[in-house]
C-alpha cells in the first residue's frame, strides 16, 4: 500500500518512527490529533532519556495534556505505528483518548488485541474507539530491520 | 497495626499520600529504593501537573532512572500505597523493578491482583516480586476519606 493513501497523522507517525531508529530507539512514532489538527507528537526514546516510561505514545499524550492545559484529552485522536503496551494502553484511559490508531500490531508487547488486553477489562473506566492496520507494513518492517541490524 | 511496625519506605510512601490529598490529589504516594536507601519519591499529580500520567509509582520511577542515569532499575524495590494499575504495573515491567511492595489492593483500578493482572500475561518479560498488604488498613482509609470528602 503506498504511504500516500495513508491518513496524514499516520504518515507522520511512520516519519517519527523513522527518526526514532536513526536515534538507536525502537521505531515507534505517536501522533495527537485533536479536531484534524496535530497538537503533540512524538518517537521512542527510553534510551536518549533514561526513562523507561519515555514510549512515544507516553511522550505525545503528556506533550498533548501540556498544550491543552488539561489532563483529559477527551476530543483527541492518537495515531501511532505499534499496538500500545499495557502501560501505554492504561495512559489512554487515563487520558480519555477517544480514537485510537495504530498500524501494526504486537504479539509480543501488545496490551489491545494481545496479552492485558487492557480495554477488554471489565474495570475499565474508558475504551477508546479502536482502529488498527493502517501503515502496517511499513511500521512492521522498519522494526524488523531495526533488530535485523542489531542481532 | 501500628504505623511504626511498617517498614521505613511504606511509612514514607503513605505521609506522600497524605501530601497528595493536601494537594488535592487522589492519595497515594510512591517510594523507589535501592540496596536500603531511598532513591526517588513522588505523590500522585495529575490534576497538578496537567498530566493523566503522573500517577505517584510513574513520577517515582522517571525519577530513579534519572538519579541512576539509566533506564533499567534492576537492582530497586518499589514501595506504593495502592495496587498499581495497567499503565504503572506496565512501566514497572519496563524499569525492571526487582521488587513491589503496595499497600492496599484496588479492586477498581489495579492491574496486578485485578483486571489486566499485567504480571501474569505471558508475553510478560519480567515479573517483579510482588509483596502487598503492609499498610493497607491506612492507605485505604486516607483513599475513602479522599472520596467521602468529594461526593
Amino acid at each position: 500500500m503506498p504511504a500516500w493513501t495513508l491518513p496524514q497523522p499516520m504518515q507522520r507517525a511512520l516519519e517519527l518512527a523513522k527518526a526514532s531508529a536513526a536515534a538507536g530507539e525502537v521505531p515507534v512514532g505517536a501522533v495527537v490529533t485533536r479536531h484534524g489538527e496535530v497538537i503533540a507528537e512524538a518517537h521512542n526514546a527510553p534510551r536518549e532519556t533514561h526513562d523507561p516510561t519515555a514510549h512515544a505514545e507516553i511522550l505525545a499524550i503528556r506533550r498533548a495534556a501540556e498544550a491543552l492545559g488539561d489532563e483529559r484529552l477527551t476530543d483527541c485522536e492518537l495515531w501511532v505505528t505499534l499496538e500500545p503496551c499495557a502501560m501505554c494502553a492504561g495512559a489512554i484511559v487515563h487520558a480519555r483518548i477517544a480514537k485510537l490508531y495504530y498500524a501494526a500490531s504486537d504479539p509480543k508487547g501488545g496490551a489491545v488485541e494481545h496479552g492485558a488486553r487492557v480495554f477488554e477489562q471489565k474495570q475499565c473506566l474508558h475504551r477508546p474507539e479502536v482502529y488498527s492496520g493502517m501503515g502496517e507494513a511499513r511500521a512492521a518492517e522498519m522494526l524488523r530491520e531495526f533488530f535485523r541490524e542489531r542481532r
